[in-house]
């Protein structure tokens, strides 16, 4: 009798424990998260949908959720970090270029006048993106942002880049996965210049990264296969480009989308806009001047104004970081 | 003392059990495949990669495998099953174009004259493909081929098509995937004609499928978002198509890869010429005129000509389907 007692008992004991262990696991995996609106609207989704009794379930293979970057992981000011990669990047190319020191963007860049770099316009930062991105091979590119990110740090903040993301969205990443989430990125920055890094800062690996990119060229280089990056343009994974690109990359609608800026309104529309089953969409709302910075409607990077309107229609979660975040970067942990 | 004896026997027991069964497993796996050069080069090529005390050790995460589907994982004869997809279709539609009754290559289908319609070149192809595979949105796309699918046979085999997939490579991606591998589709054929149903029966999910694409249009439709195809290219996943599509789908250099074309030649190269680590390339050659079909280096469909050249000079591994495999398709076990 012992023993039947003994073999019925361990399983429960198991069981429970296990069950007591997730529950409590996923509450501490949001832990820099304030209690409020936002958290609970989070978690409320989360366990809904993987609630197996729930009429709202869904089952684990359809658990996409997608992540603009810049301003919804990790900070994007004063302006988009890739940006400043790019005026390094000029600035150590110069030698090589003399022609820049009268040929604008260039000259601009090297001169460090911001002002007449952002008047030389979309043509202009073409220009200056091709210059830096383009005319090697993608692993010799993968090489130099690995570079970079390793030496150069935030003009104001003057942090490695890397060390500027977001601690509360690297809690909702684990959180999400541990919940049998698949994370992706969906962001108008440059996949090749996001692969690099994003395994080890955030957890998702290359295949789960989308982003804008140039057009390559297969060749054989001494019979080593490389492709080489063209100044071209392939895709802007931006605005209308997101549901495109997650159409094409990812081919599932995901249930879970996060964003900060009016280039991630389709992308939030595409994610929860009259669909049959329950979805989820966020927006990062920067208030926080003091801990990080502060603007919305009237911020030339990272414009919000659309996609809040539309958001507060359709009961869209809108993260106040100043309000919801208990910290905003891991270093605060420290 | 026999507490202690018994505390420290069980854990041993319990490994040297799941050590048998984890090998023993990996064997079962591959049970269609004939003990010969091609299976003992599979076999051996896993062990070692996943032999965390062996040089040649992969982590997880960079064991990526990538597959051709027609005519590596699925029949491709007489013709391309989306080719005979396209012509069902558009004998479907003809009823909405009566102009297609005279004009070319519409008259050419709608008089099952294959002669004609081969004539009519790639421009004709083209016309028939983007009449079947563009105005419509994603969503409806999928149904079109789920439906087809569900009731279309093979015009000389007398199957559903998904039934006509080989059973060694259904059991070549679960012996990968077993062995920590994440298994990719890279083919030449439509990706939003694989997607709806890989996942099913090759176990390959949407995310993981990379294929030719058609232009998307994002739309507010009554207030659902919508992507409508387009009748236009975005990029074919062919020959060069296909490194550069695996850099930008993936992002990661693949470290197995098996094709049975020279369609798939420069995804043989990318992934193993000159490269630092193990790497293997594996080709499906069609030797099997009684089972399935019999071709290669003639063959306007799946023509093996170069492939097969530089595969002897690089060591890769040739499957022969008559020799190598017990069984071709799944049925034959039933």
């Amino acid at each position: 009798m012992r023993h039947v007692l003994y073999r019925g008992v361990i399983p429960w004991l198991v069981c429970i424990t296990f069950a007591a262990a997730t529950s409590s696991f996923a509450q501490n995996l949001l832990p820099s998260w304030n209690d409020g609106e936002a958290k609970k609207a989070i978690t409320s989704f989360v366990t809904t949908v993987t609630d197996a009794s729930s009429p709202d379930y869904v089952p684990p293979s359809e658990r996409i959720a997608v992540f603009d970057n810049d301003g919804t992981l990790w900070t994007e000011r004063p302006v988009y970090f890739q940006l400043l990669f790019a005026i390094d990047r000029v600035k150590e190319l110069a030698d090589k270029h003399p022609e820049w020191q009268t040929q604008q963007p260039f000259k601009a860049v090297l001169e460090n006048d911001m002002e007449t770099l952002a008047g030389s316009g979309e043509k202009g930062l073409m220009e200056l993106l091709m210059a830096s991105h383009a005319y090697m091979t993608t692993e010799e590119f993968t090489q130099i942002v690995k570079k970079w990110l390793s030496s150069a740090t935030h003009p104001t903040l003057h942090r490695p880049y890397t060390e500027l993301v977001f601690q509360p969205m690297l809690e909702l990443l684990n959180y999400l996965r541990a919940n049998g989430f698949k994370t992706f990125i969906v962001s108008g920055g440059g996949i090749e210049f996001m692969r690099p890094w994003t395994e080890k800062v955030y957890g998702i690996p290359p295949e789960q990264v989308v982003g804008s990119s140039i057009v390559t060229k297969f060749e054989l280089q001494d019979g080593k296969p490389v492709l080489v990056r063209e100044p071209k343009i392939n895709f802007i994974d931006d605005k209308d480009g997101k549901p495109i690109c997650i159409n094409q990359y990812i081919g599932r609608r995901p249930i879970f989308a996060f964003g900060n800026s009016d280039g991630d309104l389709q992308m939030l529309q595409w994610t929860t806009l009259n669909q049959t089953s329950k979805r989820f969409a966020g927006i990062v709302h920067h208030t926080d001047g003091d801990r990080e910075f502060a603007y919305d409607k009237d911020s030339h990077i990272g414009r919000l104004d659309k996609a809040l309107a539309e958001g507060a229609a359709h009961g869209w979660t809108v993260v106040d970081m100043k309000k919801d975040w208990k910290v905003i970067y891991p270093f605060e942990l420290q």
